[in-house]
């Protein structure tokens, strides 16, 4: 057996600060190092990602680290979307037809804290703050930091080092430029990008709209949407493209234009938003990009998690999820594996990517569709009649019938890829039976879910002999 | 009108030597720098796609640049892939049911040579040699070069800059590490590398295996092809693993295992080939990739073309036709453009990546897609009956039905992505309906051709509704 083994993780976001957590609990000597200043000292929110969806797949790992009790307290449910038309008519679509099952709105500052706490209740377990991993040594496992305050640079040792630093990540840089090994890397931008505001508390401190939602103003070819906040506010992200369109960020320069496309789109969440100008031109313009990338490690020294692995956009509100589960997956890979020697991780790094990497890339691949079901599709006829019978289908048949949402989002027990495969066969099942009548929802509730699986089964087991055929 | 412009060409590979002649044709001002010597004085050949299947695609862009008739004298006719097994025993598959559609095997030194003389005859046209582009300054339109003899480096300005310097563009690399706009980007590198060997021409001139096809010898997880060349020589690729596998780059290490390796598994070409072992262990194993990006362009100033902005594995025959095919599309786009100020520059570019990007996309995804085919599903007795149904109805209904590869490489009028969707859907209702038992070879033709057709429609028809929710 060798000495316990010294890790360090590059990134104390969401990802990080939960490995170094778990690793803690396991055992390890985990040092975490962090760019940013302790976020528990100073507010650092940018106007990016203030508040996250947290579901099941997420709240599974933090009852694997004991603290899920702890963070339902910064819950608040909601239980599906409010779609806002432009007339300021509302309705609710519910995520499923099962009342246990719904998302949570998270504050993504008060959950790192959080998690930073816990694992900084390990005596084995180190936190830096304004440290910035500039490069990694993938040779020698070493990493090159720069101190924030000092701008003194320095090189850590490690047994093994893990990247949870993000969609930039350091060490995924420098896999890409050291060509080394073949890396493959794909890096896509949506023609969309995103910009926060917000929607103020009520003067009582309440909420100023329906509070246990998540609201969107879908108008096809963008979208705004609202996440509740504890303290009575609510988080609104604007979705809009680049340069494409009547109005865009490209030319919504002036408060004059910015209040007119708010005023014809979006008037009933402007009367709740006179912050609207100043947060338009405080709060930066972000991307919104995939990442995927292979292989995630090199040799049993350096491993990406999270985001540095596997960044993808947030329509499908799995980002966090994801990189949760990535910990309870990487978890498991320990359990079954050796790690007290190199050959021991290397094994562990590939058996955790081989079951791991089919699951990032479908939730990537799904992301990126919701954000065309959620500005468009779930104004249109057909895809509502599809949801209501969902709906109907999980109320009536709870242990029978899960909608592709609910598989992704509740239904921690399959993977994103095995979740993404039904739930794609059976949209497309529902959608081509409706579209040729060949459903009606007026019919007894048992046949249409017959029907219904029998089409799903047809189709999967066709793509099945087509795919033996393709790889 | 704005005076001449000079257009500066990266690359005189194929695809940069076609565009100078053509552009030459049209009357720019063209400049065209090379990396490496003028390859009809030197012999630069370096063990590496030494020839290539040039199909119909290629040849409608041969047909508009005036060099068709010449370029037919380089080719030999390939009407289809002759399997070996592992015993040594022979069956030609052919690659349509119709006589005149056959690829060509032709090398791709004299292509070049013949490209590059014709552009030369151009007085508008200039061909630099031993001139590496290193970066490009997209900026300003300007390009900077290393000469490879004297080391001086210089800078050189154009109107325009195209860059056709293959997978590892420079142009692509300024776009990429530039980060003055998002760039969408993409390297994806097979498990399998693969290495090129030779059979001789036999000792009276001729050739020692059957002239007139691509042989293949597939193995299910790895392949050997050869493809004849004029002198009677076939030029042979294995491809293989790098590290996966009982025998692999990895551990194919000595001349022992060499041969061991071939005579299990290649004894009748091993019998062709006594250089092997000395060309195993000259020739470089070089890596297998696909290269996807997004923009193409920047501003009116800049283009990627062929291999620089979509490189592909080789296994469809398609990527020198799909790069010359470039040319055709981008000859289109002129036609219909203002190539007279920068703003039309830049919409004809626009609409060229518009028209054209969806084609690449699709041929890079369906070249991989053949990597799966020729190493083994050639051998699956349902893929064959499959091929031998489709060759039937090739035959005997000529107008009205053609197979994905018919409609891939020989229906130059419809693109790659059209080609795609109707071959994919072609074959997964022919497998299905075969795996099922719902197509009888021995039925009457034309019953057949109803049912494949009418399950092709309906597939091509639910993957329509369904897609219309996605995107």
């Amino acid at each position: 057996m060798k000495k316990q083994q010294n890790i360090l993780i590059i990134g104390a976001g969401l990802c990080g600060s939960l490995l170094a957590l778990r690793l803690g609990q396991r055992g390890f000597n985990v040092n975490l190092y962090e760019m940013r200043p302790d976020l528990r000292k100073v507010n650092i929110s940018a106007g990016r990602s203030i508040n996250l969806a947290l579901s099941d797949r997420g709240l599974k790992a933090m009852r694997l680290a004991g603290v899920e009790d702890q963070v339902k307290k910064l819950c608040i449910p909601m239980n599906g979307r409010l779609l806002h038309d432009s007339d300021g008519n509302t309705v609710l679509a519910p995520y499923s037809g099962r009342e246990h099952e719904f998302i949570n709105s998270i504050s993504r500052g008060d959950l790192n804290a959080l998690l930073l706490n816990e694992a900084e209740t390990h005596q084995n377990v180190s936190i830096h703050f304004n440290k910035k991993c500039k490069s990694v040594d993938f040779e020698n496992t070493t990493a090159f930091f720069e101190d924030y305050k000092t701008k003194e640079t320095f090189v850590e040792d490690a047994d093994i080092i893990i990247a949870t630093d993000g969609a930039g990540s350091a060490l995924r840089k420098s896999y890409f430029l050291g060509k080394k090994f073949l890396f493959s890397f794909s890096q896509d931008w949506l023609t969309h990008g995103y910009k926060e505001l917000s929607i103020l508390p009520a003067a009582n401190g309440g909420y100023q709209t329906y509070k246990n939602a998540l609201h969107i103003w879908g108008r096809d070819s963008f979208m705004l949407i609202a996440l509740p906040n504890l303290d009575g506010s609510f988080t609104v992200t604007l979705f809009l493209s680049f340069d494409e369109g009547d109005y865009n960020f490209g030319n919504l320069t002036t408060p004059e234009k910015v209040l007119e496309f708010f005023e014809i789109y979006f008037k009933d969440a402007l009367a709740l938003m006179p912050n609207l100008i100043d947060e338009f031109f405080t709060n930066p313009t972000a991307p919104l990009g995939t990442v995927k990338c292979s292989p995630w490690s090199y040799k049993g020294n350096t491993l990406l998690m999270g985001d540095a692995a596997h960044a993808i956009v947030p329509f499908y509100g799995q980002g966090m999820n994801a990189s949760f589960e990535d910990v309870v997956e990487f978890d498991k890979a320990l359990d079954e594996g050796q790690p007290n020697s190199e050959e021991g991780w290397e094994a562990i790094f590939k058996a955790y990517q081989t079951n791991r990497k089919k699951d990032t890339d479908a939730i990537a691949d799904l992301a990126i569709d919701n954000f065309h079901e959620m500005k468009g599709h779930v104004n249109n006829a057909i895809f509502r009649e599809k949801r209501n019978l969902e709906m109907t289908l999980e109320k009536n048949f709870p242990n029978a019938y899960s909608s592709k949402y609910s598989l992704v989002t509740f239904n921690e027990e399959i993977g994103y890829r095995e979740a993404m495969l039904r739930g794609r066969a059976q949209d497309k099942a529902i959608l081509n039976m409706l579209t040729d009548k060949e459903l009606d929802i007026s019919d007894d509730l048992e046949t249409n879910l017959k029907k219904v699986n029998r089409a799903t089964e047809e189709i999967l087991e066709n793509d099945r002999v087509a795919k033996n055929f393709k790889h």
